[in-house]
């Protein structure tokens, strides 16, 4: 397609807003609840998350239409989980993005359900996809549930809040980030692999690839916190030092932190050419995700 | 097998209680999590929805191997709605059935987690049920997300909370009711009647005495709220007059309630009998329903 990195991410990011408006303007559903939860999902973001999905998709096989409802559906999780994360008894927040918050803007009940909606209704988007087989639809279930639940995302959240507060080691670090984040980008991964029929080896690397994107990701968000400029992050720099929050700067140094991400790049490419999927976007979302200034 | 309905709903109430506890034994999460899941997930309850399933199962198959996942899914649903109702910004609720709410025993952040969990996880146990075809799997997952979220539950409870502190019409009532507790019921009793293979007229039946039968459990909430014994009901009757709520006593009469519950008992039997289900368990849930004092 021929289309650089950040063309081909602004391309899908588009299309990906387009199917989440298609998807939630025509649901029949309590006007407060969808002024709700369409606040949320349109709410800006990155769409990282299933861009990444299409990538691996993508770098395997052509039309797209079979991973539409895996994308939204994980971009749904992914607004759940913040409008959740930001409820006061959470982090307490009244912006994300530059935006109120969901309990801000409506109010915490209303913010409550809409998370509980958005999560219910990522499984029914791929229960509902005509162009899926039943054999899909449960696997990517079983994975969604599993990535985004008590084992997953969740588990994450939980460890993340215990450890809040407390020097906790590199090797904890990484576990949190691992199930808070990038379980996620493991079920973007793995789950574009599989809708392309990518083999077992290949699916197996991927998952390799998935676990170190998602600590590539972490690293230069710890990292941003340091070096990055306010007006493009859209929120306050040097807050994870006010809030003594265990980064990797604080436990390698800015140099360790940085020369840790480029061995995680390192791997993360050797990974994607295991999955012979060098010469997909996968590559340049890895240094994208590196070299990201917001 | 003989036994009569008190008989029938302790045995089951046995059964998936130790099928709750099972899966979630074994299950490998962070320590807080899983013991606030199991907290809520064991404390107490009359287990009306899961048997309600099993026995619509059994009204025309055997072997109730194959909808134990639903049924416990359903029960997890189920629990966590009341983990996320009870939370300071929607009911406030510091006691459930005698023991603390979820965020008393834990706190709020665990609460929000431990019910996203549970949200989740009734997703994976279906999906990872190795007893259904994929095409079971997928049907059930249709459905349960459909009657517990934005559609169904969800939207309910929404409607519930802007009902506070108006008047509402008999037919605004029994639409939020329908959607609160109604779309469960059917959940339950459709289930049971599909995975038993019953016909599409069968279902059809099915559907319309779980309606009914949906009505039948509000009507006689609301008539214990005047009528019934604390003890007994483990919470202050006359709750919802103080609260100001819209109910049947309030809009009909006592004795307009009671006759209006007699009518429904009427047209959930005949449904029934539609549903070539009369001799089944069914029949006794529905006067269990109709004439419990807790």
């Amino acid at each position: 397609m021929g289309y650089n990195i950040s063309e081909y991410i602004d391309h899908y990011k588009e299309i990906i807003e387009k199917e989440i408006t298609v998807y939630f303007q025509k649901m029949n559903v309590p006007q407060q609840l969808k002024d709700s939860m369409i606040y949320s999902l349109e709410a800006g973001g990155k769409r990282l998350r299933p861009i990444l999905l299409i990538a691996s998709y993508e770098a395997y096989s052509k039309d797209i239409s079979k991973v539409i409802s895996s994308s939204i559906a994980l971009e749904m999780i992914h607004t759940y989980s913040l409008i959740h994360d930001d409820l006061p008894a959470m982090d307490d927040d009244d912006y994300r993005r530059g935006k109120l918050t969901n309990h801000k803007k409506f109010n915490e009940a209303t913010a409550i359900l809409a998370g509980d909606a958005l999560l219910t209704t990522s499984f029914e988007a791929i229960a509902n996809d005509s162009k899926l087989t039943a054999i899909e639809k449960v696997e990517i279930i079983k994975m969604l549930a599993q990535c985004s639940g008590p084992k997953g995302m969740v588990a994450g959240q939980i460890l993340d809040m215990e450890a809040e507060e407390k020097v906790v080691s590199l090797e904890e670090l990484e576990k949190i980030h691992t199930l808070k984040t990038g379980e996620l980008v493991r079920f973007a991964v793995y789950i574009g692999g599989y809708l392309a029929n990518a083999s077992k080896e290949q699916l197996s690397a991927l998952e390799d690839f998935a676990y170190y994107l998602g600590l590539i990701f972490q690293v230069q968000d710890d990292i941003l916190d340091i070096t990055g400029e306010e007006e493009k992050l859209g929120k306050p720099v040097g807050s994870d030092e006010q809030n003594e929050k265990s980064t990797y700067p604080k436990l390698l140094g800015l140099e360790g932190a940085i020369s840790k991400k480029e061995s995680y790049v390192k791997k993360a490419k050797e990974a994607l050419i295991k999955a012979e999927a060098e010469n997909s976007y996968l590559m340049g979302i890895t240094d994208y995700f590196s070299q990201r200034d917001h």
